[in-house]
C-alpha cells in the first residue's frame, strides 16, 4: 500500500484539512477534554477558544503560526499579519484584545535588520492597538531547515457574550465590512513573480478593532457570527457556517464587494475571487432586524466597501449549502474549497 | 559594513539570546506594555506570563515552539515534547494545568502515518493529565521549506500564588527533582550519529504535575523560583537567578545530580553537563527552614535523584556570580552559556 502523504491541501484550510484534523484530533480527543467546561474548544472549531471566568465573562484565546511567503509584501509584512490575524481572531469571537504573546522561529543567516523591520512592524500594530506583549520564545533553525522565519502568535481577548459562529440563523443577512480577497491576489501574484504594483493590488491586512469593538458594545447580542475570511475565502466562510448551523446561505453576486484590479487577476488565472484570503475584513451574520443599522454602522465608520450580500434560509432540500445568485440570473452551488490554491498564503 | 545575521547562538538560550531579545523587545516595548497591570510579562521573563483574574487568582500563561531534531529519540519525540514543555511551564509558574492549544506546521510530503504518531503522543500527554486541548492551528509548507515539523504550544493555567523567580532570595537553598542534562546529551549525542541506546541515553522528558502540584498545595509559599533547565541547562538558571535577584549562588559538586553515561558523555566530548538540557526537571529556591521537607518529600514522590545542591548567599563582591565549589576543592564561577552547543534542543 502507498504511504499517505502530508500534501499542501491539508493546509489550504479546506474540505481536506478539515477531513486531516477530524481524524488527527477531533475524533480523538474525548469529549470532555474538547473544551474547558461552559467554553468553547475544539468541539466547535470558531475563531478562538474561550473559557468562563468567574465574573461571567469570557477568556478568550488563539493560536496561529504565520508561514507567508513572501514574507514582504504590499501593504504589510509577516510581522504586521502575525499581529492583525490574531487581533482579529479575538475580534471575530467577539473579544476585547487583552494581551499577545508571539513564538519566532527563525532560520540560521536572517539578516538581523530584517528581523528587527519585522519584530517592529509587529510591535507597532501593538501599540497602537494598546495591546501588552506578555511572553515570547526564540528559536533560531539551522540554515536550510526551514525558510527564513515562521511566527507564531496567541491573541487573548476579553469577551461580555462570544460570538459562536454556530448561533447562525435562518432569516440573518450576511454583512461584509469590506471588498474580499485582497490578501489572497496580492500573495498569489507575487508567488507568481508578478509585478503587483502595476496591478493595484495590495494586502488589505489590519486590525478590525475600530469597527468592531463599537459594533460589538452597541449591537452585540444580533451578532449571529462573525469571521474574518482568511483561508478559504469567503466561499469557506458561509459553507462552514451553512454547515454547522443545518441552514443554506444564499448569497448575491452583485452585492459582493471585490476590487476591479482582484477581479481581473482572478479572471485572468480563472480563480473564483471568493477562494481567496482577506486579512482586514469581517463577515457576520446580523438578525435581520438589525442589519441596515450595522451596515450604516460600517458604512460611516470608514467600511466604504460594506454591503449586505445575502441571509440565511432553512431549506431541508438544500441544508448546509452555499447558492450563488448570478448576477446575469441563474443560481449555483458556491462550493467548500477543495485543493491547494496558494501555499503559505498567511 | 558587513551585514549582521542571526546565528545559531541567537537561539541557544544563553547570552547572545538574551541580548539579542533585549534590543528587539524589551528595550522597545513601552513598560505599561510589558504585561498585563499586575501581572508578570516581558518585564520580567520568566517561564511564563501571568494575567490576574478577579478571584484573586492568576491566569498562567506560556508559548514554546518545538523544533527539536530528530524528531524521534529515546524517551520521547516532538509530540511528547511539546505538551510535556509547556505543561511544566506552567507548573513551573505555580499554575495548576488548565487547557492547551498547538499549532503545527508541518512540510509538505511528511508521512501522515508519522504525524499521526506524533499527535497521538501528544494527545496521550494531555489525555494523562486531564488537560483539555481547546484550539489550534495547521499549516503545511512546500517541501524543502521546513525540516519536517514544528509544533507550537500553548499552556494556560490558573495559579494561586505564582512563582516570580525574581523572588529568590539570601539563604534560599537550591534544590533539583532529579539528576541533569538527560535530553540534551540524547539530542546532542543523536545529532552527531552516535548509538545513545548502547550508551544507556535517554531523554528525561516527562510533566512535572505529580510532584509539583501537591508540592505547590504543601508549601507554595516557601518556594520563592522554580524553572525547569531546558536550554542552557543549570548553568543558565542560576545565573539568570543570581542576576535577577542581585545574589550569589553557589552550589557543590558533589551534591549534583548526574547519572555517569551522562557524565561519562559529556567528558568524552569536553562539554559541562550543567549546560545540558532536562525536560523532566525542577529547579527549585527554597526556603531555608523548609528545604529538608521539600526535599524529603520529593524522594517520598519518587524523585529518587533529588537533591539540595546549593545556597543562595548575599555578596556584594560577586553579585550576580554563580559559583561552583569542586568535589577535590576549589571553587569557580560557573558561567551563564555562550554560543550554541546543540542546535535544536528543544
Amino acid at each position: 500500500m502507498r504511504e499517505r502523504k502530508v500534501m499542501l491541501a491539508h493546509g489550504a484550510g479546506g474540505k481536506e484539512m478539515g477531513e486531516l484534523l477530524a481524524d488527527l484530533f477531533f475524533s480523538r480527543v474525548a469529549e470532555n477534554l474538547k473544551k474547558v467546561s461552559g467554553g468553547v474548544g475544539i468541539d466547535f472549531p470558531d475563531d478562538a477558544a474561550t473559557i468562563p471566568l468567574p465574573t461571567g465573562e469570557y477568556l478568550v484565546v488563539s493560536i496561529d503560526s504565520y508561514t507567508v511567503n513572501p514574507i514582504y509584501f504590499p501593504g504589510g509584512n509577516i510581522g504586521k499579519l502575525a499581529a492583525c490575524g490574531s487581533i482579529n481572531d479575538v475580534l471575530m469571537m467577539g473579544g476585547k484584545p487583552l494581551a499577545m504573546l508571539d513564538a519566532i522561529v527563525v532560520e540560521e543567516g536572517f539578516p538581523l535588520d530584517e528581523l528587527d523591520l519585522l519584530v517592529n512592524s509587529f510591535l507597532e500594530v501593538l501599540k497602537e492597538e494598546n495591546v501588552p506583549l506578555i511572553g515570547g520564545d526564540f528559536k533560531v533553525m539551522p540554515k536550510g531547515t526551514i525558510d527564513k522565519v515562521v511566527i507564531s502568535t496567541v491573541g487573548l481577548g476579553i469577551a461580555k457574550r462570544p460570538i459562536i459562529d454556530v448561533n447562525v440563523r435562518e432569516g440573518d443577512k450576511i454583512i461584509v465590512s469590506g471588498s474580499l480577497g485582497e490578501h489572497g491576489a496580492t500573495i498569489l501574484a507575487l508567488q507568481q513573480g508578478m509585478d503587483v504594483k502595476s496591478k493595484g493590488l495590495q494586502s488589505d491586512v489590519r486590525t478590525l478593532t475600530p469597527v468592531m469593538i463599537p459594533l460589538i458594545e452597541r449591537c452585540g447580542e444580533y451578532l449571529h457570527a462573525a469571521r474574518d475570511p482568511t483561508r478559504g475565502g469567503l466561499a469557506m466562510v458561509l459553507n462552514d457556517w451553512a454547515k454547522d448551523s443545518g441552514t443554506i446561505i444564499v448569497v448575491e453576486e452583485e452585492k459582493i464587494p471585490l476590487k476591479p484590479e482582484v477581479k481581473a487577476y482572478a479572471g485572468m488565472l480563472g480563480i473564483d475571487p471568493l477562494y481567496l484570503a482577506s486579512e482586514g475584513v469581517a463577515v457576520l451574520a446580523v438578525e435581520s432586524s438589525m442589519a441596515e443599522e450595522v451596515l450604516e454602522f460600517l458604512l460611516e465608520r470608514g467600511c466604504e466597501n460594506a454591503s449586505i450580500i445575502g441571509e440565511v434560509r432553512r431549506s431541508e432540500k438544500y441544508e448546509g449549502l452555499v447558492l450563488y445568485r448570478s448576477a446575469v440570473g441563474g443560481v449555483r452551488i458556491l462550493e467548500a474549497p477543495t485543493g491547494e490554491l496558494v501555499p503559505r498564503i498567511c
